[in-house]
This record gives C-alpha cells, sequence and structure tokens, in this order.
C-alpha cells in the first residue's frame, strides 16, 4: 500500500493542462523523485511540460525551495561579517570572478564563492584557476570557512550535498532537451547559491551571441526571474545584464586568463575588464549594505593600492596555490596576422569561444579532459584600430592537430574594414534588474 | 564511437522548437529507442513534445509505421478471402466486437481481430470473451490462422512481437501523462491494426460521458487522423463517430455482456446493439468490397437466420469454449428499484461504466484480477416510461462490500422525471468520416 499523497502522473498532467501546481505538489514532486519514488521518465516528462508550458513565479519559488530541501544547507553566522556573491550565467573570456571575489573582500565584504567548470564554449571558473600549481578546488566545508575566515574570500566546488535534486534533475535535463527553459535555469541557479548561505547576491546575467540568452528580452526575464527568487528567500539579490556579443577582454581559456585576471589585480589589464569588475563589486558592496556592512574602502582603489591582490595572494595559496610557479605555456602556438590594416569592425564572442573550446580550453562532455595552457589571447578588440602585419591572435594549445578547426571558427569571427564599418555592440551594461 | 546517424537530443529539441520531424529522424528515433540507444527518459520528453506541439500528418504516417517496422506483420494472403477488422476507441456496454465478427464472417469476409483487455471505466473483449468457460484469448499465429480458416472469425489477444515499440511507449505514456495526444493513440492503435495486416477497417470512434473523446469535434479529429494513416498504408479505413453518452444495450461487465451478445446473433437483443452491429458489419464488407469481396448475404438476415450465430459457436469452441456451460453468475445481486413512475430522464455512460468497474467488471491496474460475473444489467434506458417499483437495474458482484460505492457512482448516473425532461441524446452515428 502506498501512502503517498500524490500520483505522479496527476501531477504532471495538471502541469501540462497548464494548471498552477500547487506548493504541496511542488515539495511531494521534488521530495519523490529524490527517493526515487517518482522515475527519470516522469520527472523528464514535467521537465518539458514545464519548458513548454512554464510556470509562474510562485511556482517557481517554491521549485527552487524544494531543490534547496532536498540537501544541506551552509550558513555563515560564525563568520560574523556580511556576505556577498555574484553568479555569471556565464561568457566567453569572462574570468571576472576572479578579480572580483579578492576585489570585494578587500572592500570588507567577504566572498563564500561556490564555482563550476565549464561545458561548451563558455569557461569554468575552477578550471582557469586549476591552471596554478597545487590550486585545490575540493574543500571540506570546515576549510571553506578557515579560507573565508582567514583571507576574505573563497572559491571552491560546491559541495554534492548542495541541492542533489538539482543536479539530478540538471543531468535529465541535458538529455531531454530541456535545458533552456528559464523556470528551470532560474530554480538550478538559484538554488546552488541561496543554499550556498550567501547573505547577497549579484547576478551578471550575459546578452548575446556568446552567451546563452541571445537577446535582452530573454536575459531581462531571466534575470527578474531570479532576482524575485532571491527576494522571496530573503537574500538581498540584483541583477546586471552585460555585454556578450564581444569577448571579454584579450584572452579566453584557462591560464591565459588567470593571467589576464592578475593583470587586473596589479591596477592594469583591459579596460572593459576593469570597468566590470569594479561595476558588480560595488553592486556586491551595495547589496550588502542591508546587513549593515559598509564598504571600507571603494572597489577602484582596492585596485591601485594592491589590497585586492595581496586578498587574492591570500586566497589562492590558502588553496594550496603556488604563485610563484609559471603559469603553464603551451605547447605550440599560432599568430594570426592582420592582412590589411583598419579597423576591427566586429569580434564575435561565439566564434572565440568556439576557437578556444577547439584548441583545448573547453569540454564536449563532462568527462573531457580540458588543456590548462590552451586558448586565445588578442591585441585588438572590435571597433579597434589595427595595422597591416600585425600580430591580432596568438593561439595557444598541446595538440597542433587543433589549429585547423580553431582557425575555421576564429577566422568567421572577425573582420577588418573601414572605421564606418564598424558594428555596433551592445553596451557593456545594458540593464540592471532589482 | 558511436555510428549513430543522430543524436536524440537534437530530434527531441526539434519537437520542442515546433519543427517538423523528418521521416530519417522518426525512423531512427524509435528505431534507436527499441535498441535501447535512447532512453526511457528521452522517449518521454519526446511524448510530451509531441502532446503539447502535435505532429502533422505525414509526421504521424511515418510514426505509425516505425512502430510496424519494430516488430513482425501478419498477413492472410493464404487465406485467399478478403479481410475485415474493426476496432472500437472504448466505451460502456460496448460489446459489439462479439456478435460483429462473426456477424460479418457468416456475410463472407474474414475477421482477424487481435483485441485488448480493459482498463479503467471500458471493458475489454478479452476479459468479456474469457468468462465463457475453457476459452483461450492466446493463440500461436499457426492457431489464430487455423480458426480464422475453418470458422470465417477470430478474436485473440495480439502477439508480443507485433509493434513492440508501441507496447513499451505506451507503458511509458501511462505514468508520464501523455495518452492524451491525438498522434500518439492513433499511431498505437493503427500499428497494431495495419501490422495485423487486415484488408479493410472500421474504426467505432466512441463519443460522450462513457467515451475517451468526450466531444465530437475531439473525435472527429482522431477519426481523421487513424482513417488517414490507415489509407496510406494501404488499408481501406472508415471511421463511425457513435453514440457514448447512454451506455450501449442493457448490460456492463463481462459475462452479462456475453449473454447480450448471444441474444443479439439469436435474433434478439436491445436494439441500439442490433443496429450498431449491423451498421459496422455493412460498413466492413463495403470496405472490403475493395479487395474483391462481395457479400453473401446482408447482416440483418444473417443475425435472422442463425448463420452468424453459427459462426460464433464454431469460433468459440475452436478457442476451447464451452457454450454449454453456463455462463457464471456472482455470489451477490442488488437490485435498484424505481422509487417514482415517470421516465429515465438520462441515464450516464460513465456513472454505469465507474459502477461496473467498482464492482469488480474491470480493472485499476494492468495486474488487477477481473470477476468475470461482475457488472450491471438494467431492464429501461435514456427516454424509456418505467413504473414506480420497478425493478431498473441489478448490480452483480462476488464482493458484497462492492456495493456500496458502486452504488454511489449509480445513483448520480440516472434520474426519473417527467417526458418533457428526458435530456437530449446523441444520434447513435454522429459522423461517418472516409
Amino acid at each position: 500500500m502506498t501512502t503517498e499523497p500524490f500520483a505522479a502522473v496527476d501531477i504532471i498532467a495538471a502541469k501540462r493542462d497548464r494548471q498552477q501546481l500547487s506548493p504541496e505538489q511542488i515539495d511531494w514532486f521534488v521530495d519523490a523523485y529524490v527517493r526515487n519514488v517518482i522515475a527519470e521518465e516522469q520527472m523528464s516528462a514535467m521537465a518539458m511540460a514545464i519548458l513548454l508550458n512554464g510556470m509562474n513565479r510562485a511556482e517557481i519559488v517554491r521549485w527552487t525551495q524544494a531543490y534547496i530541501n532536498s540537501g544541506e544547507t551552509m550558513n555563515w553566522n560564525k563568520l560574523g561579517r556580511a556576505t556577498a556573491d555574484k553568479h555569471s550565467t556565464g561568457g566567453v573570456g569572462d574570468k571576472i570572478t576572479l578579480p572580483l571575489a579578492p576585489l570585494v573582500a578587500a572592500c570588507g565584504v567577504s566572498v563564500p564563492q561556490l564555482s563550476g567548470r565549464g561545458l561548451g564554449h563558455t569557461g569554468g571558473t575552477l578550471d582557469k584557476l586549476e591552471s596554478i600549481s597545487g590550486w585545490r578546488a575540493k574543500l571540506s566545508p570546515a576549510e571553506m570557512f578557515d579560507v573565508l575566515h582567514n583571507t576574505g574570500a573563497v572559491i571552491c566546488a560546491a559541495s554534492e550535498s548542495l541541492a542533489p535534486a538539482d543536479r539530478r534533475i540538471y543531468a535529465l535535463r541535458d538529455v531531454t532537451a530541456t535545458v533552456e527553459s528559464i523556470p528551470l535555469i532560474s530554480a538550478s541557479i538559484m538554488s546552488k547559491k541561496i543554499a550556498e548561505g550567501t547573505g547577497a547576491l549579484v547576478l551578471d546575467v550575459k546578452v548575446g551571441s556568446g552567451a546563452f540568452m541571445k537577446t535582452p528580452e530573454q536575459a531581462r526575464e531571466l534575470a527578474r526571474t531570479m532576482v524575485d527568487i532571491g527576494r522571496d528567500a530573503g537574500v538581498e539579490t540584483r541583477a546586471l545584464l552585460t555585454a556578450m556579443d564581444v569577448p571579454l577582454g584579450r584572452s579566453a581559456g584557462n591560464a591565459v586568463e588567470v593571467q589576464e585576471s592578475m593583470d587586473v589585480l596589479s591596477g592594469g589589464g583591459p579596460s572593459d575588464v576593469i570597468e566590470l569588475t569594479v561595476l558588480l563589486a560595488r553592486e556586491m558592496l551595495d547589496a550588502a549594505a542591508a546587513q549593515g556592512a559598509s564598504p571600507t574602502q571603494d572597489p577602484a582603489d582596492a585596485l591601485g593600492n594592491g589590497s585586492a591582490m595581496d586578498v587574492w595572494r591570500a586566497m589562492i595559496s590558502a588553496q594550496g596555490g603556488d604563485l610563484d610557479a609559471p603559469l603553464p605555456k603551451s605547447k605550440f602556438t599560432h599568430t594570426v596576422i592582420a592582412e590589411s590594416g583598419g579597423y576591427l569592425t566586429r569580434l564575435d564572442a561565439l566564434g572565440v569561444g568556439v576557437a578556444s573550446w577547439r584548441l583545448g580550453a573547453g569540454r564536449t562532455r563532462k568527462e573531457d579532459i580540458i588543456q590548462a595552457a590552451a586558448g586565445i589571447t588578442w591585441t585588438a578588440t572590435h571597433g579597434e584600430q589595427v595595422a597591416a602585419g600585425q600580430e591580432l591572435f596568438t593561439l595557444h594549445t598541446d595538440e597542433e592537430s587543433r589549429f585547423a578547426s580553431a582557425l575555421e571558427s576564429l577566422h568567421s569571427a572577425y573582420s577588418i574594414g573601414e572605421l564606418s564599418e564598424v558594428t555596433e555592440r551592445l553596451p557593456l551594461v545594458i540593464d540592471r534588474i532589482v
């Protein structure tokens, strides 16, 4: 005899028929799935019904909470300091987390950041950091607390005990064409961030060819949904919609992005990376004010005076990273020369991202091994003047056979022409959702 | 390394995005599922996408053909006679197959009928026939041929080797709320009928409270879809939309429906059962004319002159049925008396069907055991005059505890009132789709 309060098929049918699911139905559906009372095929049908018929705010918030309730949650009360975190929906050359976490810590707010690995053409923060000799992504909760307590920031892998329902459902969505659902994307991201216990959260929702969301409209809907979920869970949450039509900075890959991040922490680096890092840091500090925290300095100053770099060094060292060891260099490089002078009329994020991926910087399947030294660096970006014969791009890989397909993607990703032919690009910050 | 020509997730995504699937995509998707290259969760997501986004005629025809190609097919060429079959989408008191198969055989066209079992409030032909002592539903292909050859008709269980893809997909649909899809219903029904090898096919698509299709519009769409599939597969196919707002005849259950069928074969029985049986028989004979068959007599005559009854006796005996043994009687009966005189202003098929099911005549789960003697008989139907104190209904069951819930359903299923209060009912034949 069953003592279950619902039948899975009735709840799937309700969503199929565009009915609003009750809180009790949602709680039971996710919990019963984790208990293996609901089968994989039933969750798959539900995911497709959610993708096609949607969920309203109350349903999404509850669905997210059910993910959180499926596992453990963390909190940082013992720390006695305000906390803030940032999540990016992923882009090409998006190394912002690396300078941002120590920067915010240097301004007086702690950053407990759980990050992920890359899949496809967008890179993963953990993959990038692992190019630092000895650096460990996997920390126990006690280790995570210690690093955070002692240095002000920590970037590590999410424990499998946080939102395990999402982990299983994500794997299902990946094989059932149900990834592209704003309710399910939002629940997946927000359940982990809320379970992580951050006091404030800033979402960097990327827009453009290199992002998951191709248009500002889609990105705005995703941002709105996630901000609502965060607020309803008591986390001060804001979102910035930022440009991902052009890759960020001058590098895409792993070690090459660590290098660029350190350039920024040293007070140099590309202007767009500096600008976005400082903007996001200010937003995080502002969001953390709800916890009674006042910034000890402005982020722009903390990049200039070396205090952010100090936190970076402490944070990386605390996780075993050896910053005195040189970053890995690829076995092979290939340089692309400008055939004519003029202006870089476009530089497409997706094309650059795919090229970097093909060089070995990213994964096609979760089990793929990535190359720490693989990636692309460039000397000019969208709208900038180039001279005939200038070294435009350098491709890095440990496998020479990868150049051909990477170049194929890269060559279609840029053009050189007249100043008047420079294409319009998205503003770095498109919108702010609070 | 995979040598598969497609990735399942791409085909699911195409249907999710309302694209038309190519013949090659459909063939591969169904075949790969049967080969376990496509997982249950992927087929579930696809089923939900098909349910919500639909399929056009070309897709449905190909999807059906892919089901057929997943298993064996039968043909009756060696028989040297025209064949015709009928399929009903299921209703309450719908015993028509029982008199119809021998009737058509008595008029010169062979009837190779593969039937199913009941689930829910509608009965199954095999369940009804199994109330005859010794009758066997399961025949080998050779036995099926022999019964058909020697008696002109055979009603038996479908072999598991016919359209096995549908069998597996049907089981999935049952637990994933994806039963209610006209493309998937049509493919399921038609794949088995086409694989069965009948030369002509008449579909009895039921409409009304006791049917799967509640409105003529839904039923017409289902009928149109199935007729198109049949035609495209070279089977002369027609459909009648017939009434299922009121239960057929004067009995619902198992043995009670066999008895009523034999009444019809003896030249008696309720007028609606006679009328529908004769109409469907004429339609089957007409459809079989495309195979060069001319009826040897009119069905109405064959009921009167005993020739249909002769085929029935031969057919049942050939499958081990002992027609000299009495049909089973229930351990308990309960009679419902008319409390006042007047007219039966309504008699609802669903209410009667649920009552019969609750008495033990039907299944809730596939593994449930049904009672051969359970069911309901009635003395008056919709629109007929009744006297105060008249025995209206007799309930039959082997478990006395079942009466209460059955009566609850039955009491809400009829009313007695003035002649002017008699509700409108559907005409017996609502439409004909050719």
